[in-house]
């Protein structure tokens, strides 16, 4: 790994672990063991880093979304994006922590975050019609889209509102389950006779997941 | 109003529109046209302002929700306590904008939200079962708790999420009807043949709301 991706990696680890407005660039300088000068010569301050941290997450959220194609099983396909989609939260959590503020900081990343919105707005209402499509949901147009809106809403904010929920304010593994099987209850809502079965057992295996994973210490 | 309410009030106005973090206790001071020392003698600091907001926004809440009555209309309450909501979410916007940051600067007021936040759960879980008991949803005791957890977050993170799509970062009125219309899929989703009438037309009438609303200027 090469100083400057050593550098948004340890970057990503403390504003996860202590939040974004706690941490400066000479803690991340510290932290790594070099100077603050040598953490300049690569990025010219914290927003230049947050900067790159949001280029790396809409990456992310680029490659690993492929709409779905009439002979997929629609049900794989809902899962990997629900898995995609919740890893993609946990791995970046704090910028969601602090989102305003932020943004507010920096109008280039807001104009890039709006802009971002629009596509994963478009990509989830793929989503949804790709199901309906399949038969796996029954659901009107209009609705469509005020689903989409409701299921980003929930997935971007799920952890803050953990977190507000929470004397210590610290997220477990298990925190990611519970947020999967929120947005499974979405989709649940609007399932047909054709796909409550699955729909059932995809809730099954989330709640045996967050029952499995680690809880806080 | 007496000099403490006049202050609240003030202090409540500036937040929302300016963000929490950017005022201090000397500009609510200034603008009011006192003395900084004339408002420390009502207030200790400005999380001793935020504390008394809060229960201001919490008493709201408790002093505006009646749990079902068999004989009432199951809409007239849900759209009463729709209104109700977001028209507290509206005059208290900027707690939510900040809320993370809020809570981690004051344990007694962390303490005190995550105990509004169990009882602000149940009333909504209640909400639900009532408008089941009533035959105008039709839900699973297990996806009622899910339902009311996405709710109560959806209502929460209705402002951030508007602000971090628009530039400007304003709101304006016509936003808390595309709120309400959010939620209201929701409970769409769960609809009975009996319901589905009335829940189209309430979802006209805040069709007809949003769109007389007042834009952005």
């Amino acid at each position: 790994m090469n100083t400057k991706d050593k550098i948004i990696h340890t970057s990503i680890s403390l504003f996860n672990e202590h939040g974004e407005r706690a941490i400066s660039t000479n803690h991340i300088a510290s932290h790594l063991g070099m100077s603050p000068g040598n953490l300049y010569y690569h990025f010219k301050n914290k927003e230049d880093i947050i900067r790159h941290i949001f280029a790396l997450y809409s990456e992310h959220l680029h490659t690993h979304f492929k709409p779905i194609e009439v002979n997929d099983d629609a049900f794989d396909h809902l899962t990997a994006y629900l898995d995609s989609l919740f890893e993609l939260m946990w791995r970046y959590h704090f910028f969601y922590d602090n989102l305003g503020d932020i943004l507010s900081r920096d109008e280039s990343l807001k104009k890039a975050y709006i802009d971002f919105q629009a596509t994963l707005l478009e990509q989830v209402r793929q989503v949804i019609l790709g199901l309906r499509d399949n038969e796996m949901i029954a659901i009107q147009e209009q609705d469509a889209l005020e689903l989409a809106h409701t299921l980003k809403l929930t997935v971007s904010f799920w952890t803050p509102y953990i977190k507000a929920r929470r004397l210590s304010g610290n997220l477990a593994e298990q925190d990611i389950y519970h947020g999967i099987l929120k947005v499974l209850a979405l989709f649940r809502a609007y399932s047909t006779e054709k796909s409550m079965l699955k729909m059932n057992q995809l809730r099954e295996k989330y709640t045996q997941l967050a029952e499995q994973a680690p809880a806080l210490a």
